[in-house]
């Protein structure tokens, strides 16, 4: 990794914010340009205009945000522990085991997010670690979570992370033993055909790895069954969560998607070439067994986002509409709101080349002689202005504008959404979610209708990891 | 702040990951070196060695960790929303508000903690934004984070927060108007006096505030309405949060302890001056009217953790103690499992100065004929153990040992905590906990004792904010 090892680089990722990064900051190294040149080949390859105005930094996005995710390549456990161990007394004048000697010590849930080897998105972890100190000394707590970030921020896959992060603790701390659990959550997306015609599409990989080390070697040990009943996995419903084999856990390598991959292969050479480019700038070996297929399989993924400078076709559907204009008159009838919840939502922020999930409610006004709007045309609406570079704010206008084309132009219409970009990116703020509202016609101008749509809402509808 | 506004300094608290500081890290800022000497002050008040292994970098880790938590007065709120305000339309061909025109976004549950400026301790904020957007653009939505960052990473209080974080986003984005709401979480702790008394302690002082701007400068307007049904709070008990003054919700200001303020203020004037040149470190103005209190504060809070090097005193309670071998012999009888679950802790982390909090679990095996401890005086052994410069691995072993010294020798000790230190310095690690166990006797040697009682201990015991 040559000159990346000396790590000169800055922790916060965006233009303004410069903490201490006096000469060469992250923006002007040959990896990060190289990465930028990579990401231009994409977005082209996707059709678009690289200098349209929300796209313009994209590519210097992108770059940052993968060089600072992949930054444990240029750190040292050593240089995270060393310092942080200090004596601490053992048990005094009585048989057992406490404190800095065999008093087992567990952090929980602590929350990290790591890149998938597969496929180059990001995936969650909830991680647990917990050691049993020996030779009177302890670390500091926080160290079990850098050390633990430390491999996090690589492209990975579970059981090798939970297995680098044990031995790095047990090499870096020397204690008894080292448990790691990790709890993995992969965002499994619907791709561009599937999503129109599945709407149960299940929104997530879970995977359980566990790795062990000295007295946790055994993982059917006591101490095990002590370190468990410690974890007790608040609020995790440990059924749902399988323990298996961790090297296919990643959607992108279902065997529906490895025939989809050899056929993209082919047409987009250039764009496969350039994520191998940029596996190789974060001081990856592209050639690495694991990684052979991952740029297939990220230009696969990303063509689902292709722009397709169609207009939806609704012309099937217009035939549905009712004249607003009946013989009796439109005023003299009472519009109700019609209204469909929790409509599914996939997309791509344009900003950042990264995922945002959600749901969709949407409600229109109209009277009793209208059909009401089938579910599946409003989905389809919604897969439609998904699969594309997008922001939530135009996502939102757009479904509104569409909708109220054929309904008679009054509609709501609220998009909820986590966004991986939130989560994964400089501010790593997990649990935030964003929500955009869009008001035509008579939601515009009555807060009453407004009122009783959105009081109708969910209470939790976004279903995370 | 003359020198500091460039902000030289590196956002990676520990030594080892060091990214980006090439020259003059923090570390080696006179600011840093004049917090560090003022907190030796402190720790020879509290009666401390400040060459003890485990102190020895207390000073220069407190004093990054208040210059990390207070880098908001370093920061531009203009350099982080250049750049990101993205062109966006509106509606095209309709009435209504949508996208880049009025089309209401929100940003909910950011998590983010500040400083209070009554007592310098760490408060958690859960942060909700909303824009009206305006002139067709849009601005990136991690900048709403960043922004209202720039502003609680400074001594604050919630009301002037939530006004700061809403005049700045109005003045950088120039939308249609801004809406910010913040939930407020102060931990309160117990005084060492009162801790012995009161076992139902009110942990927590919550507080709700909000702002408006633009369009949201009228809290009963109907977009108000709107923003508010988009947060719907989920998971959180409207009532139980009350809206009220914010400039004295500070335990620390309550009259009781405003009197024992004045007395430590001629007791131990030297640590009061302590504080108030750390404040001026940190670029404050200690004369700054709602900060002439803050410092004595600080001491009154800090010296409930001074060092007293007495023991325990048993002596009342060794009565209570049944002699094991009673005339039909002690390896007769089956000795049960007796515990005492959920009893309250509260304590000072001593590599940091910040506050642990959670419960502690105790169980000990006993013969029929033994009368079982009293709660209280388990509760009094938790406390005083507490009351004092502490880390957990530490506190768990002493409060084993001393129940154990009357109890006949086989105890388990578990103390289950949140570490202000790993939520609100670097690692941020919002909703980790940690766990520590200590074994005597039959427990450390008969695993299905041990399992028996750690599968009692209940599933969420930790109350936090």
């Amino acid at each position: 990794m040559g000159a990346l090892d000396e790590g000169h680089f800055c922790s916060e990722l965006e233009n303004g914010v410069k903490l201490g990064c006096i000469e060469l900051s992250l923006d002007d190294e040959p990896e990060t340009i190289a990465i930028e040149d990579a990401v231009r080949v994409l977005m082209h390859g996707l059709g678009e205009d690289v200098n349209r105005e929300g796209l313009k930094k994209t590519p210097l996005r992108v770059a940052k945000a993968l060089r600072e995710g992949t930054r444990g390549y240029r750190q040292k456990v050593k240089d995270i522990v060393q310092g942080a161990l200090f004596p601490e007394a053992g048990l005094d004048n009585a048989v057992g085991h406490a404190g800095g000697a065999g008093g087992l010590v567990v952090v929980r849930d602590l929350d990290l997010f790591s890149y998938c080897e597969s496929c180059m998105l990001p995936f969650q972890v909830k991680c647990h670690v917990g050691y049993v100190p020996s030779g009177q000394r302890v670390v500091g707590l926080s160290k079990l979570s850098r050390v633990a970030d430390v491999f996090a921020k690589r492209l990975q896959e579970p059981q090798r992370l939970a297995d680098e992060v044990c031995s790095a603790l047990h090499h870096g701390i020397k204690p008894a033993g080292v448990a790691v659990m990790l709890q993995c959550s992969h965002i499994h997306f619907p791709n561009l055909e599937s999503a129109f015609l599945d709407s149960n599409h299940q929104g997530w990989v879970k995977l359980l790895v566990s790795s062990g080390s000295g007295v946790f070697e055994n993982p059917s040990s006591d101490i095990w069954a002590d370190f468990l009943s410690l974890l007790k996995f608040r609020g995790i419903n440990m059924e749902k969560t399988c323990m298996r084999d961790s090297s296919d856990w990643c959607p992108s390598r279902s065997s529906a998607s490895a025939n989809a991959v050899s056929k993209v292969e082919s047409a987009n050479q250039g764009m496969v070439t350039a994520v191998a480019s940029i596996l190789r700038s974060l001081g990856e070996d592209p050639l690495r067994n694991e990684l052979v297929g991952t740029p297939a399989r990220f230009v696969k993924w990303l063509m689902n986002f292709q722009n397709c400078n169609l207009d939806m076709k609704l012309n099937g559907f217009v035939s549905a509409r009712v004249d607003p204009l009946l013989p009796n008159g439109d005023s003299c009838r009472e519009k109700q709101i019609h209204s469909e919840l929790n409509l599914s939502m996939w997309s791509q922020c344009e900003h950042h080349l990264l995922p945002f999930y959600g749901v969709v409610h949407i409600g229109y006004l109209c009277t009793d002689g209208f059909n009401p709007i089938g579910k599946s045309l409003l989905q389809s609406i919604v897969c439609f202005y998904g699969f594309k570079l997008q922001v939530q704010e135009r996502l939102t206008r757009q479904i509104a504008e569409t909708v109220a084309s054929f309904s008679g132009g009054d509609v709501i219409v609220v998009v909820e959404a986590n966004h991986t970009c939130m989560i994964s990116r400089g501010i790593e703020k997990i649990g935030s979610s964003t929500a955009t509202i869009a008001v035509l016609g008579r939601f515009s101008t009555d807060p009453a209708a407004r009122a009783r749509f959105l009081q109708s809402l969910p209470n939790s509808a976004i279903s995370g990891p």
